[in-house]
């Protein structure tokens, strides 16, 4: 039962672990654009492919963590090897993750199909989604590159997204708070904008499960903390 | 280097590993009668003892992440052996994040705290925080005794989790519409509301990995799908 454990074996079901990493990756680069798309277009077609991209993904989550099991059971990894296998476990569910955030805009694009737009929310929505395509791509690019460099450039960009929230927030409120009739959209829009600031979170983990897997150590003081949205003070808008 | 398969070896480190998982599990519902007792009477002081909590909940989750790498690497555990190591693992990712949720809740205690109270949210967030508590100790119980039933039910009350949790949208909607001044608190009230609705999920999760534990099989369509406020239709508060 006990295979020994032959470095190009493991190797190869690692790349073939890897690969699939890489094809969730490009799913949810895609689902993040067509969810963006639909949202900006009110394209509720497209919206209904996003809930179709999000089962592939989820789907690609399930294989990862099979094929992990049963190259961690025959190949019994050690050390930086089973590092390895486990990360990529991780990685794939913060992508799944990913995936229900891109779902869940999409759910609300629908609901948002029937109400005024809060126009002003779109350009920062956009603008945060970018954002998040770039860091996702850098961070998958660190990950089959096992480039620490890259993956920490990542974690520092999270700043960023995080930032954004919190304009968005504030000037949603404003609107909210100047003509009721905004109060339903601008929950919703609220919604989307810290969906995708959690998309950042779960992009930064990627990212950090990266330099965790070339320098052994997690970096210091995971991220910084995001949403300060908690500070608001009193019932002005600051 | 390869350790044989000793049978009480394993069981020794899993025991071990389950001790860490019910450490963190007992911490974790600590974490969320603070949090709520904090929110409830504006303690902030209590609510600053949710921090100590949430950091002494991810400490344990690095461990049982070490802990159970060990373990695979010493005992190279098989099929069902490995399977409850991994699940150990998702589980304790699942209570880390709840802390996360409790933490999260603190700090918008801290923020209400300047705010005039939306008393009628008082009472709900109550009676969810009380029935999330009651799944969290049943999912752990199940998961301490291998028990598939008891995970079932677990899994069948977020239904309720997820209910009031819709009712409190509504709710927190039409006070946001009847007074503009209620708007920032209610923004808030309602992301605790959310937070408590995902930790609901979290809990399910643990649920669902304990079924998966015992008869190997995920729950048949990973639990029905929570949060329906996207379906609110049009500007009006249905």
């Amino acid at each position: 039962m006990h295979d020994k454990h032959i470095s190009s074996a493991f190797d190869r079901d690692l790349e073939a672990l890897q690969a699939l990493i890489m094809k969730m990756g490009g799913l949810v680069e895609a689902s993040i654009q067509q969810a963006v798309r639909a949202f900006l277009d009110r394209d509720l077609d497209l919206a209904e492919q996003v809930r179709t991209t999000d089962r592939r993904i989820d789907a690609l989550e399930h294989e990862v963590n099979e094929e992990a099991a049963t190259v961690i059971a025959k190949r019994n990894p050690m050390a930086t090897d089973l590092r390895t296998v486990l990360a990529v476990m991780k990685i794939a569910n913060n992508l799944e993750r990913c995936g229900d955030y891109t779902k869940n805009l999409a759910k609300r694009t629908t609901a948002l199909a029937h109400m005024q737009p809060v126009a002003e929310a779109a350009p920062a929505i956009r603008r945060m989604s970018r954002d998040i395509e770039a860091m996702l791509k850098d961070a998958l690019d660190a990950f089959a590159q096992r480039d620490a460099e890259l993956a920490g450039q990542v974690i520092e960009r999270d700043e960023d997204v995080d930032q954004m929230y919190n304009a968005v927030f504030r000037e949603l409120l404003t609107h909210m708070m100047e003509d009721p009739r905004n109060i339903t959209a601008g929950m919703h829009l609220h919604f989307i904008a810290k969906n995708m600031e959690r998309m950042g979170d779960h992009v930064t983990s990627i990212a950090e499960q990266v330099v965790y897997l070339v320098t052994g150590e997690m970096p210091e003081e995971r991220r910084p903390k995001s949403d300060d949205t908690s500070f608001v003070e009193g019932n002005e808008v600051v």
